[in-house]
């Protein structure tokens, strides 16, 4: 089998975009942007024994390289359009590459989002997906807008996948909802992109809440204190606190997902009743201040969120 | 040094582009597409020992990587505009990180475009750029517009990358010139862009001609004559084919990253006064028909272009 026998084979889908006007198949693609809109893209590279175990699934390994990049896409308020994939293999397996191609197709499908086109080469297993999505002109959330007394939030709960990633370690079997919460985060688009009207900053929490927030407090030249006894938990995690009082997984945890963004005081009720209308539990955790430091009250540990090398 | 520390010390260059309107450093970089312009992607991956060799210096390996995607972008006849790069490392040196850091940035100053993004990872050497480009709404030269008895031309000339590597691979040292054709390909911009107005269907030669003409053929429904006597060969190549009559390199040879395009029989001067203003050499090499084949004229060998598996 060769390069374009594979692409026709499992990645030559039915584009469901109008605007996708010359997908897989071409030297490049052409995608139609509506106008006053701009593009906005981000990357994101899985990589072997780095970001996902050698027995992880190609299923899983297919969503969570989507869903990764959907959720930058999400912490830009923006809406996700369609994707390039470079997918960099050691061999030809057929049972691998069907499920992962049929994982992919749902999950484009389930998000809304096109694959426009791509790359296969030969070498150590790595998957690249850039992702293009669109905005309004002018209506982005960047890291840099938050400011002096704005309310600091996170969507859903922190440090689930953090716990299951360490339970595997220790060769403990996580439950299903941990294995979900690591290999099939929701990326927040929906929430995104009606923050763009509320927030004034925004990040998506993939490698510790503590190193994501400080880059929002970097970009905004601004400080922060939060409270470690707010941050919202899930089931296990709450019940692994009380066990151990390890605050580490929620705050220095990676692979979350959720978004940690800033909003002005008064808009506490247009988000209450936003997290109501898209069943999202959005919880504020601390507030922004002029202070240029990260204090986390209730936490006097060491940080350790994620480093890349 | 953690991941922010290395994108800042070799890869936060400034714009040069008021379009970049947010470029490395955020969840997603922003970009401001013309009016009536659509949007240009393509994705290209380098990989040690696949697509270079492992003593490739770093400065080559960077200019090679943008060099192939802009050449994908040129064989649509857009304008390129930006980039995103992932680069998966396994270990941080700082003199290859500056050495190909340097090298990109001088190469993307040459061709005007803008680095906006990317991913750093730790894993097995693999180098994927994706490049974002524009071109007026409709104007695109696509795989599938080649027509019965348009001429089929090729820029530059073929087959000495292949010849280069041929010697490498037999401990044979290249000349500079053969080097350079490998390493350092010229992405065919001007000319890609100059035929939108001219060719009716292109592709850019980077796994052989006889396999990336067969996909004009092949999306055209059209079939075609050449002769191998005619195909634009360098110094080297010549000489190498005088003495051993082997046609493989010009014909199946990849890396050359010339443009293959056919054009009605009319544009011919214009296409003649095109290459002088340009300075550079464009051959016509055949003929399209309507035989759904490729005939070509003295060579009886077999097919041998590159497969990625």
């Amino acid at each position: 089998m060769n390069e374009f026998d594979l692409i026709q084979s499992y990645f030559n889908w039915q584009s469901t975009d109008p605007n996708v006007l010359l997908g897989v198949g071409d030297d490049a693609a052409l995608f139609d942007l509506e106008p006053d809109h701009q593009l906005v893209t981000s990357t994101d590279t899985l990589v072997e024994d780095i970001h996902f175990f050698r027995d992880t699934s190609p299923s899983d390994i297919a969503y969570k390289s989507l869903a990764v990049n959907l959720s930058d896409i999400a912490a830009m308020g923006a809406v996700a359009k369609c994707f390039t994939l470079s997918l960099t293999l050691p061999k030809i397996n057929h049972d691998w590459l069907k499920e992962f191609s049929a994982s992919l197709k749902k999950a484009s499908r389930l998000y809304n989002v096109n694959l426009i086109g791509g790359d296969t080469t030969k070498g150590p297993l790595n998957i690249t997906i850039t992702m293009m999505g669109s905005i309004k002109k002018g209506k982005s959330i960047q890291r840099s807008g938050a400011r002096n007394k704005d309310d600091i939030y996170i969507s859903g709960d922190l440090g689930t996948a953090a716990l299951c990633l360490k339970k595997m370690n220790e060769g403990i079997k996580p439950s299903l909802n941990e294995l979900n919460k690591l290999n099939r985060p929701i990326p927040r688009l929906e929430l995104g992109s009606a923050l763009k009207d509320l927030a004034s900053s925004c990040i998506d929490v993939s490698d510790g809440l503590e190193q994501d927030l400080s880059h929002i407090l970097n970009s905004s030249d601004v400080g922060a204190t939060i409270d470690a006894q707010k941050l919202p938990l899930g089931e296990e995690l709450s019940q692994y606190i009380k066990e151990t009082n390890d605050w580490l997984l929620p705050l220095c945890g990676g692979d979350d997902y959720e978004l940690c963004f800033t909003a002005d005081k008064a808009s506490s009720s247009k988000l209450k009743k936003l997290s109501e209308t898209l069943n999202i539990r959005v919880t504020k955790i601390g507030s922004i201040n002029a202070s240029n430091e990260l204090k986390i009250n209730g936490y006097d540990g060491s940080s350790a969120s994620y480093k890349h090398f």
